[in-house]
Formats: C-alpha cells, sequence, structure tokens
C-alpha cells in the first residue's frame, strides 16, 4: 500500500491553429494512492492512441463529445494492465482498453467503456487501439453502414480512400480490396507511402496528393469515376473526388485531418457535383454503433486469421513524447496506426 | 401553307461570372415553313420556364444534361398550344409541355419529354411549368426520395427552406408545412418575402438572410437545431444551416443558385458537421424519378384541390426579355416560378 508517481498530460491552453505542443500541453507529475474503493481497479497504460479527433475535443465548441477542459487530462483511448483490483470481473495482469487519458496509470470503477482484451495468438495488445479497436471499427462502420459497401462492391466498383496509408486509411482500403474485391486506390502523402500501399498492401493504384500531376493522376486511374469515396482528409483531396465522383456516388465522410488546424478552413468548393452526379456525402461516428462492435470485432478478427487484413503502427516510445507525436500525426509521419507506448506489460503484474 | 418568322434566343457566349444578356445571348428571326413531315406537330410556345439551373446548362462541364453549345437555341422547359398537326395523338389547340427552348415556335416530332397537358379547372397552364411542372416535381422528389420526409415528418420536426420565396422552395415549404405538418422556416432575401412566407404562405417563422444578425435569427428559431434543410442557394445559409444541422439531419441538395454566377465559389466551411452530427447531404435530379412522376402529379393535384399549396407567379412579358429576366432570377426579382408570357392561348388556335 504506497502511493504511485503518475505522470499526466493535461491540456494547458486551446490551440486556434497548429498545435503548439510547448504550450497546449503540461506534464504533471501527481501523487495517486493505491487504496481502491468499492469494484476500482489501478491500471498501468501501456499504450495510448493518438487520433485525428483528438483535435476536436481540444476545441471548445458542439461536437459529438464534450471538449476537454482546460487542466484536464488530455483524453485518449488506452491499453492498459490492471496491477490492482477490487473488482470481482478484472484481476491482477488483465489486459483492458479504455478511455484513459494521457497519463501512465489510472485509478477507477470499471464502465461500459472499460473493455477486457481477449488476447489473441499472434496480435499486440496495441491492435486493440488500431485494427481490432476503435479505428479499425470506425473503418468497418463507415464502410458498411454508411456506405453500405457490402451490398455495393464488385470487381467493377472504384474505391478511392484518402489518408490511405493513415490508421483508419490502411483499415478501410484493406477491407474493400481483400474482403470485398473492390478495385481501390490509395491517397497517401509520400511516394514511400504510395510504395507501401502498392506492394505491400496490393491496392490497385496509390496516388501522392503532393505530386503537381495530381488530379490528373486521379483522372487516369479513375476512368470510371470514383464509386466510394472514404475521406479521412477533407481539403483539395475532397474538392478533386468530388470532381470525380460516379453517378450516385458515396462520399463516407470519416474524417478531415486537412483541416482540423486550420482557423477557417475552406469547404468542398465542388459540393454541386452532389446534385449533377445525385451523390451522397454522409458523416458518422463509431459509437453510434456500439451495438454491433462484437460482431464487426469477429469479422474482423477472421479476416486478420485469413490473412485479408495486416496491422501496421507507428510507436513513439514515452509519455512525455505525446504532444510532439500528435503534432507528428498531422504532418503524416506515421504510416499505419500512431500510437505511444508508455510501458511494457509485466508477465504477472502486480505493485 | 408558308413560313412563320419564328424568334429565338441563342447562347452566343458563355458567361466566367455574372451573365451580362447583351452578350451572352443574341435574338434572331428566322423562317420556319410550317410544312409537316410524318407525325410532326407545329407549336406556339405560350410560356417559357426560366430555373437557375439554366446556369449550369450554359457551362461547358460535365454535368447531368450536355451542355447548350454556341448558336444553339437556349435550352428552356415551355408551356405550348399545338397550331398544326401531322400526329394523331396532337391536335390543333391542345396544350403540351416540353423542351422546346426560347423561341416562339417549334416544329417537331412528339418524344417522351412532349406532356399533353390536361386542362385543371381554376389552374392556369403555366402551373403546368410550376407547380404540377417540373419545379413542383423537384420539390416534391428532393423532400420524399431524398429528405423521405413522408417518414419522418412530425410537430417536432424542424425544416428549414432556403430560396424559400424561389419556385422550388415555395413548393418544398408547403408540403412540409401544409401537407406534413412540420415546423417550418423560410430563409429569403427581403422583408417582403418574409412577410408573404409568414402570413400568406403560413410558415411558422421566415428569415432575411441579409440581416445582420441572420445566424443568431436562425439561432433563435432552431432550438432544437435542423432535422431537415431543404437547399437552394449554397453558399453562407447553407454553412449557417450546417452549423445548425441536427442529430441525423438531413441536407437536401436542390441546388445553388447563389454559386452558379461564381467563377471560383467557396465550398461549406462548416461540412465537417456532417461527422460529428451524423447527418447527410445528397443532391438529385427530378430527371431520375421520372417513372414515378404520375403518382406524384395526382399528390400535388389533390393537395391543391384541398388548398394546401398555392401556386405563386413572377411573369415577364415578351420573348425578347428572356435575358434580363434570367439575370433578375438571380437577383431573386421573382417570388414564386419565374416565367416569360411569349404568346396568349388561343381559344380555338389555327394559323
Amino acid at each position: 500500500m504506497g502511493a504511485i508517481q503518475n505522470t499526466q498530460i493535461v491540456l494547458a491552453s486551446r490551440p486556434v491553429a497548429e498545435i503548439d505542443p510547448d504550450t497546449a500541453f503540461r506534464l504533471q507529475k501527481v501523487g495517486l494512492s493505491d487504496e481502491l474503493g468499492a469494484d476500482e481497479i489501478l491500471v498501468k497504460v501501456l499504450y495510448i492512441s493518438l487520433d485525428p479527433a483528438m483535435r476536436g475535443w481540444m476545441r471548445d465548441i458542439r461536437s459529438y463529445v464534450p471538449p476537454v477542459q482546460i487542466n484536464e487530462v488530455m483524453r485518449s483511448a488506452d491499453v492498459a494492465q490492471v496491477i490492482k483490483s477490487n473488482n470481482k470481473n478484472f484481476k491482477v495482469g488483465d489486459l483492458l482498453t479504455g478511455t484513459l487519458g494521457w497519463q501512465s496509470y489510472a485509478k477507477f470503477k470499471p464502465t461500459k467503456d472499460t473493455v477486457k482484451i481477449n488476447v489473441f495468438p499472434g496480435v499486440s495488445p496495441s491492435t486493440h487501439l488500431g485494427m481490432l479497436g476503435l479505428t479499425g471499427l470506425t473503418a468497418y462502420f463507415g464502410l458498411h453502414e454508411v456506405g453500405e459497401i457490402a451490398t455495393r462492391a464488385s470487381a467493377n466498383h472504384t474505391v478511392v480512400v484518402s489518408g490511405a496509408a493513415g490508421a483508419t486509411g490502411l483499415v478501410a482500403a484493406q477491407i474493400c480490396k481483400h474482403v470485398y474485391g473492390c478495385r481501390v486506390i490509395g491517397i497517401a502523402g509520400s511516394q514511400d507511402k504510395c510504395e507501401y500501399l502498392t506492394k505491400e498492401i496490393g491496392l490497385d493504384a496509390a496516388l501522392n496528393y503532393k505530386s503537381k500531376t495530381f488530379f490528373k493522376d486521379l483522372c487516369a486511374v479513375t476512368p470510371k469515376y470514383i464509386d466510394t469515396f472514404f475521406d479521412n482528409t477533407g481539403g483539395d483531396i475532397l474538392d478533386a473526388c468530388l470532381r470525380r465522383i460516379a453517378f450516385k456516388g458515396r462520399i463516407i465522410v470519416c474524417g478531415a485531418i486537412s483541416t482540423y488546424n486550420d482557423a477557417n478552413p475552406k469547404g468542398p468548393a465542388y459540393y454541386s457535383a452532389l446534385i449533377t452526379q445525385r451523390a451522397r456525402m454522409e458523416g458518422f461516428i463509431v459509437f453510434d454503433y456500439a451495438k454491433k462492435y462484437g460482431q464487426a470485432i469477429q469479422d474482423m478478427s477472421q479476416w486478420i486469421k485469413e490473412g485479408k487484413l495486416q496491422s501496421k503502427e507507428t510507436i513513439t516510445e514515452g509519455i512525455e513524447n505525446a504532444p510532439t507525436a500528435l503534432v507528428r500525426l498531422f504532418k503524416g509521419d506515421n504510416t499505419g496506426k500512431m500510437l505511444i507506448r508508455v510501458a511494457e506489460a509485466d508477465p504477472v503484474a502486480k505493485l
């Protein structure tokens, strides 16, 4: 029995545009008693998920979750390991995911949000923040619920995914290509990422949006236009894909990372293509499908086992590096899921 | 037997931004023989429909119809009267609608596009370009097919209609208010139009988008946000409504008149509200529902008879005034359907 030193990173100020990691966040070390109340557990955080959506949570606006408050621990999904338990459903050593934030320890009464990880042979616990976590579920539900991909897919169905080398995009692209057999074109921000997408992941084509010939290249690989556009970036890429949207095409608005740091983002100038092509643009939030998570994880696990989906992570060591890693996420420094490794899992965890 | 002098207005050049009526169009008088080939009819144009969509037809871009060619008669829907017939389905005196363009006469073989008007007691033939024509059908199918209003409507369902005093908007607003009993807010461009919308049409509220307090006013009348937004204007009004869109709200993208004269229109900066509010934005073209026109016209006729829908027209006399009237349409000078009266119907028409 005693006190643990808990390293936390809190929101210090709300950035207007780009995040300055030194002024937006503040690291603090606080004592945390390991005495547990009824049903409480004490966990050690192993991995922190970094997501584009975090930029929105830092804003004081009407959204799908309340904003993170100033001086509040920055919100994130984490993988953690139970190191002390007063709860019959969680024992020491158990791994779980939950919204625990940017801190090295957490003490709490488990909620619906606290989900025990069923360890999967050959799959790292961190995968439960990526492909088998909200990241993968986001791709899954965006494609199935908004894009109705299961009924619309065919070998002639052209899918374009922006941010295709990013966490969610990479899952979405693989599902469309290797589960549904569509023609899949990935958009990414470097030649290396494009090669990864075609050579390692097997997409039909990959385009570097930073290329001067990007729009021409997009036209060349979408001779029959774009039936489904899974958009993670917004901005000029969204406009380019609106210009190429097919009759009755669908735009699944998953994210708009290109705009999140922009105090005055511009909208998609070519949105009137929605009229001329009778197209649909629809947003979604993964949380709405919580009742279907079980089936989704079962499907995704099966697809991983069958070798249809492969996981990719970019891992930064140390919680103190979370602010700079978040900034790098917006620069596109990651391939696949962006994670902070806070600590290693213990084979048998105890205090 | 002889030649008729046919007054035509052709597209002379493609405007880049605002339409200059003197350079964009050219009036010409051409001889038209009244000799009819097999199945042909000769008609006198009575009314020409002016529509925001015409601005798009003047552009040389990929769209839902081919662009009007330079030196081609400007495309429009018209009401006309048969003055000579070689077709057993059309007799002299019959009224019809068709895509006959900006001209005073037309000679052609009737197609599927040539629809005989069933004269409706107390309803002007011009109504078949407005409420009982493509204008009304556009409102009808946008609301029913894209907005799924029949299943979504309730007394608590807040509908906002932009361009609510315009041709399509006025029909859409009336259907939502008087057929489905929704809370309906109209947006228009003058105090007079707003008074017309509340006092004559019976909407719950009407807002002048030119007012400095427009966004504040919109917030005040949408305390539970906007469930359905029927958008005819785009631009800042679309952005304002995106900011007020409700959870699972729908944006029916009918038109974007505010952008049609803009060489570099800006897009809706707040489109990311589609994500946070899980909202849908979808465009449509009335032509896609041609197979359902019959049922729609039957419904609309019934609603007119029941006094639920009232027709409103702004009529300009003389085909030579079509170019300036089109410019005025983009300035919002009309209330309800904008028409050119070319000629009066003859009680018994003959050459």
